[in-house]
C-alpha cells in the first residue's frame, strides 16, 4: 500500500509533538502499519515560530479549512480546538471532501458528534477522537473495540486533569480552593480562564463523547448534569478524610431502565475505590460490562506527549484500513435516550452546614430532613466557634436526591444556619 | 459483508460463554461490526453435556483439529489448552487451511509465539490472543494499537490472579501460604495442581507475550527470569506493611540499552504504587511508552465473563478486517534481543533472616553485607523468640543482585543464621 499522507491543522504543543514523533519515528511507525505515514502539510497561524520540527518540504496552508479541502492528504488532523469555527470548519471540509478526520477536540464533538458523524459514515471516512477523552489513555478503543462483545451499562471516572490536581493539592496542603487555583495557574496547570476545567464543562464534554460510544447513543452535552468544585472547601476535605472518603471531580455515565443519566460533579469516594488513588494530573475511567465486569484505565490526561499518543493510535488505525463506526454502531442507529434527571439520583449524601452555636440547632436540623424521609448516618461536630458559628457535618443514607434538595431548602431557611448548606454527594463506587 | 462464521475449540467454561454472547447479543455485535458472526461449529469431549446454550444447528466435530481444517469457517476457536498436543494442532491446522484463529491460550504462544506469527502472517490470516493475557483487560490491543505512536520501555505487572488473591489474603488475615492456598484450591481460585499459578510459570507466559508485542522481539519464554511465591511467609508481609509496601507477584520486563529484562518474581511494591491497591484476583498492567508516559489497565484477570470478552473483542477485529502483526511489527522483523540475566539487576532488597538470638549476630551479618559492598537502609528486629531463634529484617540500599546473591551466601553459612535467609526485592514503581 503506498503511504498515508497526513496534513496538520494546528501546530501548538500537540501538533508540533505529532509531526515530531511522526517524522522521528517514521520507519518503527511503518513496520507497524505496514506502510509509510507521510506529513505532507501544515497549517498554523505562525509560520515564522520555529517548533523544533523539520517541516521543510512540507505545504504550508495559511488557512487550516482550506487544506482540509485542497491539501493532497488521506488525513486531516484538527488540532485547533474550539466547539465551532474554524475546528468546525476543518471537519466539515475534510469530510467534504472524502477525508479521514483525526481530531482532540471534546467541544466540537460534544456539540456536534452526531451529525459529524452521520457525514463521515456517509462519505466512508473515519473520525477519530481518543485524544479527546483523557488524553493517552485508549479508552475510546476499549470501549468501542476492547469492549464490543459487552453491554456496557457504566463508564465514570476523574476526566480533568486540573481539577484533580486542585484537589489533591488542597487535601495534600489543606490550602483553600482560590489559592490553590492561583498557584494551579502559575504552574500552567489551570487556564487564564479556568471555567471549562473547574467548573466540569471540559469534563462533561468528554463525557458526553464516552456515554454515546459506550451506550450506542446520540451524544448529548445539554443532557449532562454539570457541577464544577469552586464550592469545595479545605474543610470539606478534611472531614472527607475523616469519614473515609476522597473528594473528585467524577463524570458518571449510567444506563439504567428509565434511560441515560449524564453526571459531573465532586463527590466522596471510598478510599479503597481505585478512584481514590488517581491523584494529581493523572486520569482514570471506570468501565463496567456484563462480560468484562469493572475495568479502569488510568494515565495522563492532558499534556503534549500523551495527546500526541493518542492521535498517533487514530491516525495508525486509519492507514491499517480501520474505519469504525464513530460511537460504535452507525450513526444511524444511534439511539436517542431518555435522560433521567439529577432528581432521580438515590444514594447517600454528605452536607456541611455552618450553624450558630446554640442549643436546639442540631434538633432543628434533624426535623427538616425528617419532613423530607432523609435518615441520617452519622454526625459530626467540631469545635472552631469563629463569630459563633460551627460547622456540622452530616451523612445521609441513601435517599432520592429530590427529597435531599427539598431538605436542603428547609434547611437553608432555618435562622440558625447561617450559611448556604454544601452538599456533596457520595459515590460508592 | 457476508457472515463472518465462528468455529469453536472446546466448550468449557470460556467456550460456553463465548458461544452464549456470540448467540444471545446477535443484533448488537452485527450493529457493531457491520456484518453478522455466526456460529457454524463447535468441538468437545462430551457432546451430551448441557453447556446452557442452545447450540443446535451448529456442526458437532469430536476431534478440534479436524474441525480447525474442514469446517466451513473463517475464525477457528482454540480455547482447549495446553502448550502443545491438540491446541497445537488446532492452530496450525487453522492456519494451514487459511483461517483466522482466536485463543486464549498463553502457554501455546509462550512456547511456540513466533512460528506461529510466522505461518499466520504467510497465510494473511490473524492470531488473535488477546484473551491469554490478563483476562479481559484490553492489553495487547492497547500495546499493539493504543500505543502504536510509542517507542514502550517497560511493561509490567499483576499477571496472575491465583497469586494475588493468596496474598491478599495472607496480608488480610495473617494466614500462611499453605493454609491460603488450601482455603483457595476448595474455593476454586487455585488449582488442585498449583504449580502453574504459585511458581510464576503462567506469569511468566503472560510476560514474554507482553514483552514480545511492546518491544518488537521475538517470544521468549526460556528468557524469563521465574521465582514463585511459596517462599513468602506470614512475617514478611507483616514487615512489609510495617516498611510502606505491599507485597505482590510480579511481571516485569524492560527493554534497556543491554537488552530486555524479563522476569517474575514476588517483590515489596510501594504503598502509594497503583499495583499496591490492586487486591484479590485482580489483575494490572503497567506500560510506559515515551509518549503517553505511565498508563495502567487494570480488571478481572480470569473467569469466564472477562476471558469471553477478550476472545469476542478479537473476532470483532476480525469481523471488521483488522488483520495485525500478530506481535506488533511483522514477524519477519522482530529482532532477537540480548536476554539480561537477573544478575544484573539493579534496586534495594529485603531480606529476613532467621537468626540466634545472641550477641554478635548483627556484627556477623554486617561484615557479610560489607565484603560485598551491600549497604543498610534499615534494620529491624523484633521479639518472638521461639525455640532460642528471632527473625532480623533488613532492607538494603540499591545494589547489584550479584553482590547481593554472594551476600546471601555469606550469611547464609554463619553458625548463627539458623534458616536459609529470605530474600524479596523491593520494586520502587
Amino acid at each position: 500500500m503506498g503511504p498515508l499522507r497526513v496534513a496538520i491543522g494546528g501546530l501548538g504543543t500537540v501538533g508540533a509533538a505529532v509531526a515530531d514523533i511522526l517524522i522521528s519515528r517514521k520507519d518503527l511507525i511503518a513496520a507497524r502499519c505496514g506502510r509509510q505515514i507521510d506529513v505532507v502539510a501544515v497549517s498554523a497561524r505562525d509560520r515564522s515560530y520555529d517548533r523544533g520540527v523539520d517541516l521543510s518540504g512540507v505545504e504550508w496552508f495559511d488557512d487550516a479549512a482550506e487544506m482540509a479541502a485542497y491539501a493532497d492528504a488521506n488525513v486531516i488532523l484538527e488540532l485547533i480546538g474550539g466547539e465551532d469555527g474554524i475546528a468546525k470548519a476543518v471537519c466539515e471540509n475534510a469530510i467534504g471532501a472524502g477525508r479521514h478526520v483525526v481530531t482532540a477536540n471534546k467541544a466540537l464533538l460534544a456539540m456536534h458528534g452526531t451529525p459529524l458523524a452521520q457525514a463521515a459514515e456517509r462519505a466512508n471516512v473515519a473520525v477519530g477522537y481518543e485524544a479527546a477523552v483523557a488524553g493517552g489513555i485508549p479508552i475510546i478503543k476499549a470501549l468501542r473495540e476492547g469492549f464490543a462483545g459487552n453491554g456496557i451499562f457504566s463508564v465514570h471516572g476523574i476526566l480533568n486533569g486540573t481539577c484533580n490536581y486542585i484537589l489533591t493539592t488542597m487535601r495534600e496542603t489543606g490550602r483553600d480552593f482560590d489559592d490553590v487555583l492561583s498557584e494551579a495557574q502559575e504552574l500552567g496547570y489551570a487556564e487564564a480562564d479556568p471555567t471549562f476545567d473547574v467548573d466540569g464543562i471540559d469534563a462533561a464534554h468528554k463525557l458526553a463523547l464516552l456515554a454515546g460510544v459506550a451506550f450506542g447513543t446520540e451524544v448529548n452535552f445539554g443532557a449532562v448534569h454539570v457541577e464544577g468544585i469552586r464550592h469545595i472547601s479545605a474543610d470539606d476535605i478534611l472531614f472527607a478524610e475523616e469519614l473515609g472518603y476522597r473528594i473528585k471531580l467524577l463524570g458518571i455515565a449510567n444506563r439504567t431502565d428509565p434511560g441515560v443519566e449524564q453526571r459531573v460533579y465532586p463527590c466522596m469516594v471510598p478510599m479503597d475505590a481505585p478512584l481514590a488513588h488517581v491523584e494529581g494530573v493523572f486520569n482514570a475511567v471506570v468501565a463496567e460490562g456484563d462480560a468484562v465486569g469493572t475495568s479502569v484505565l488510568q494515565g495522563a490526561g492532558a499534556g503534549a506527549g500523551p495527546t500526541a499518543s493518542a492521535v498517533i493510535s487514530d491516525i495508525v488505525d486509519i492507514a491499517r484500513g480501520m474505519v469504525l463506526p464513530v460511537f460504535s454502531v452507525p450513526a444511524s442507529k444511534l439511539t436517542r435516550a431518555q435522560t433521567v434527571p439529577i432528581g432521580s439520583r438515590a444514594g447517600p449524601y454528605y452536607v456541611r452546614l455552618t450553624v450558630l452555636d446554640r442549643p436546639g440547632v442540631i434538633a432543628d436540623v434533624s426535623a427538616a430532613l425528617r419532613e423530607e424521609e432523609v435518615s441520617v448516618e452519622a454526625l459530626l461536630q467540631r469545635g472552631r466557634s469563629e463569630k459563633g458559628s460551627v460547622p456540622v457535618v452530616l451523612t445521609l443514607h441513601e435517599t432520592v436526591e429530590a427529597n435531599m434538595q427539598r431538605a436542603l431548602a428547609r434547611i437553608a431557611e432555618l435562622d440558625t444556619v447561617v450559611e448556604p448548606p454544601c452538599m456533596i454527594r457520595i459515590e460508592n463506587l
